[in-house]
């Protein structure tokens, strides 16, 4: 299968935004029904993870947190105002990959896939490969 | 290859749990002689990572480095107790990536692979795929 | 494909290499058109990264951040000196994945791939694998 890309608009300029149930479409689409699904986040200021999906607390604890690490406003020597934003971004990822059986994407009970905008609000690209085996 | 599911026992609140040899006796049971073995951790407060194997102090210090960044104790909004290891789960990360070749994994001479424990003791599941090419 | 190793010379204790270039070799190599590129770190304090490729002063900042999150210099256990890197190694990762198409890699207009050197310098190997598909 080819490149799939899936775009977002965030809203907030630090934000985790739940992409499950779009990777479960891209899935779908894909006809795999045992393999992988590579996500793969293009920028430097955005990022991907996988985390609790019932409570929206615990994703502002998780910006509050990363907050507290990497400071929005602090010295940096990069002078566009978004140094923290890169340093979330590797500390998190650009990529993550989630197993597929039976068609279905395999996530734990309390899983969901999050986009992470350090940087926003703007316009994001996922991108996604969806590989049978 | 389908997915292989392990189970794994922590004995404590937040642990290193060293899997490699599990994860060589799934390699070896794939018959896969090249390409890669991907592990994934359906958890929301556990992670997977690679590091020193020999001094167990370097698990230690991992242990006490991300407690600093992120202490259990601390005012966070999610009420569980666990917003911590929510936090620590997404800086490590919920799965990784190794090579095999000649039917082995290739690992650094220093490296072995750790399931993190974050909010345990718990009954862990870790998830494997085994794939070749 | 098989395994593809390249050495990297770091030439300061902590560092980011840009190692773009040669991975754009390692793939146009392999002949692959569409499919990925898995990147793997065998060391215990070195790890990878995509992240800003113009203003270097963003490799500085990150550098800086992770050395105020995890100073070289403190109180730890571990007594080789370079526990601080160890843990950096793991808050980074081991491995990433880059997608393929078109014989290119798939890389945001702002990223490049980063070797990182938390206990340099030394002589370090990056291992890759291209597959198709």
């Amino acid at each position: 299968m080819g490149l799939k890309t899936i775009t977002v608009r965030t809203e907030h300029p630090q934000q985790f935004i739940d992409i499950t149930h779009t990777v479960r479409l891209v899935v779908r689409e894909s006809g795999v029904t045992r393999g992988t699904c590579q996500v793969f986040i293009p920028h430097t200021t955005a990022a991907v993870t996988i985390n609790e999906n019932t409570d929206p607390d615990v994703k502002q604890d998780l910006l509050n947190i990363l907050e507290t690490l990497v400071p929005s406003k602090s010295q940096y020597l990069h002078t566009e105002g978004n140094a923290h934003a890169h340093a979330k971004a590797s500390l998190i990822g650009p990529n993550t990959m989630v197993f597929i059986e039976s068609g279905q994407l395999v996530l734990g009970t309390w899983q969901s896939i999050y986009l992470c905008e350090f940087d926003g609000p703007r316009t994001r690209n996922v991108l996604f490969r969806v590989t049978s085996g």
